[in-house]
């Protein structure tokens, strides 16, 4: 049988999403619950990975399991081993051909700015010490939009084989005491979102013309774009199938 | 001059307020702040203690200097050599009779609690995993407030010469996925808020008869009530002078 798992996690103190070595990954404490409740090694397979630093709010994977389990109480168990941040949201059987990876129809990420500082944020969000200018900010987001090489913004050791991408959606949204960027899109090349996070900030800075946004996406070189935004303000929020 | 100061800071990396041997605490590195910046020794009096662990929205402290400082300029240096789960809210001068301690009128703290596991939420509130009757906790939250000796609900160590403290407000409010205890009072003894909630948790859980409140009160033995609840989900929320 074919399962499909949401989840949740705070990725502060883990290497990322993927098993890896030197570093504790989700992927391995998720696996390593479900091999002692199910006693066999059950890999899984997650919608992608999340880097070292970045959060989900609802990751999803699949995994097989010959015996049958009752979900219930197998993401009670889960749970249980698992250290509260990292919590099975739901697990539920799906059709044989549903996989984590190949079947994602869109993705959403969100990107957390804070304009204030805050001591119960700074894990989540990253602090703009400087002067943002919101409306500028606000008249970049559609030049980014639509079908695109999106090679410009991604980083080197990225495994897509396809770099055009479409953004559906890329929106900004009042946050407490700051903002939040929404990205809606088929599919997201290495850090694109970080990257084209780091450049709409040079943008909303002053540090960079509006209109070079065009040419950036144009000259498909990632050293025409701007700095990848810090990790701990990156969610992977939504995956739609 | 003497200067008063707001501050917020998350709890979870320090040994608490009050300066200790063995563990960094909040006053410490604030006192070590000023002494870098003021170049003199610049003692701290905070309005009370927070327990290890425990946060505070703001907490409020008071301190002297014979120099003339720019309390936006102190406030900004103060929170570039600060870690960034402490912040200075703000810097104002008050008059030589107020005392952060000795002049507070009411303080307010607030316990979180949540019905639903988190993974962003499990450092700042105490996940009931068991089933609450939220009715029946609203109804015992009367029963402690007004005045009383809250000797029982003193942890030993207390320092407070009277134990008849006046709780003036004791309310529920559903906060995001659960809800939160709001204590507002002239003063507090030893733990007395976590071993309030913690009383109040048994009794929401069917363990311990409403009624037994007021002989639990009565009786003044900190044996009769209830277990402390953990310091990670209360905040030190705001004090009025």
């Amino acid at each position: 049988m074919n399962y499909k798992m949401r989840l949740s996690y705070d990725g502060t103190n883990y290497g990322g999403w993927a098993i890896q070595p030197n570093n504790t990954s989700i992927q391995e404490l998720v696996q390593n619950g479900l091999k002692t409740i199910l006693r066999t090694e059950t890999p899984i397979v997650g919608s992608g990975r999340t880097d070292a630093g970045v959060h989900a709010n609802a990751q999803v994977a699949h995994f097989s399991n010959e015996a049958e389990i009752d979900p219930p109480s197998l993401r009670y168990s889960l749970n249980s081993l698992l250290p509260p941040d990292i919590r099975i949201l739901d697990i539920n059987p799906v059709s044989d051909d549903f996989h984590a990876r190949f079947s994602v129809k869109k993705k959403i990420y969100h990107y957390h700015l804070s304009l204030k500082e805050d001591p119960f944020n700074h894990r989540y969000s990253t602090y703009i010490h400087y002067s943002l200018d919101l409306e500028l900010l606000e008249m970049a987001l559609p030049l980014l939009t639509g079908t695109h090489d999106f090679s410009a913004f991604a980083s080197s050791g990225c495994g897509s084989k396809n770099p055009v991408k479409t953004l559906y959606r890329l929106e900004m949204t009042p946050q407490n005491g700051g903002i939040r960027l929404e990205f809606e899109g088929d599919g997201f090349l290495y850090k694109m979102v970080r990257n084209v996070t780091g450049t709409l900030l040079e943008v909303g800075a002053h540090k960079r013309p509006l209109e070079s946004l065009i040419q950036t996406l144009d000259s498909k070189d990632r050293t025409k774009a701007g700095k990848t935004a810090p990790p701990h303000a990156l969610f992977l929020h939504h995956i739609k199938y």
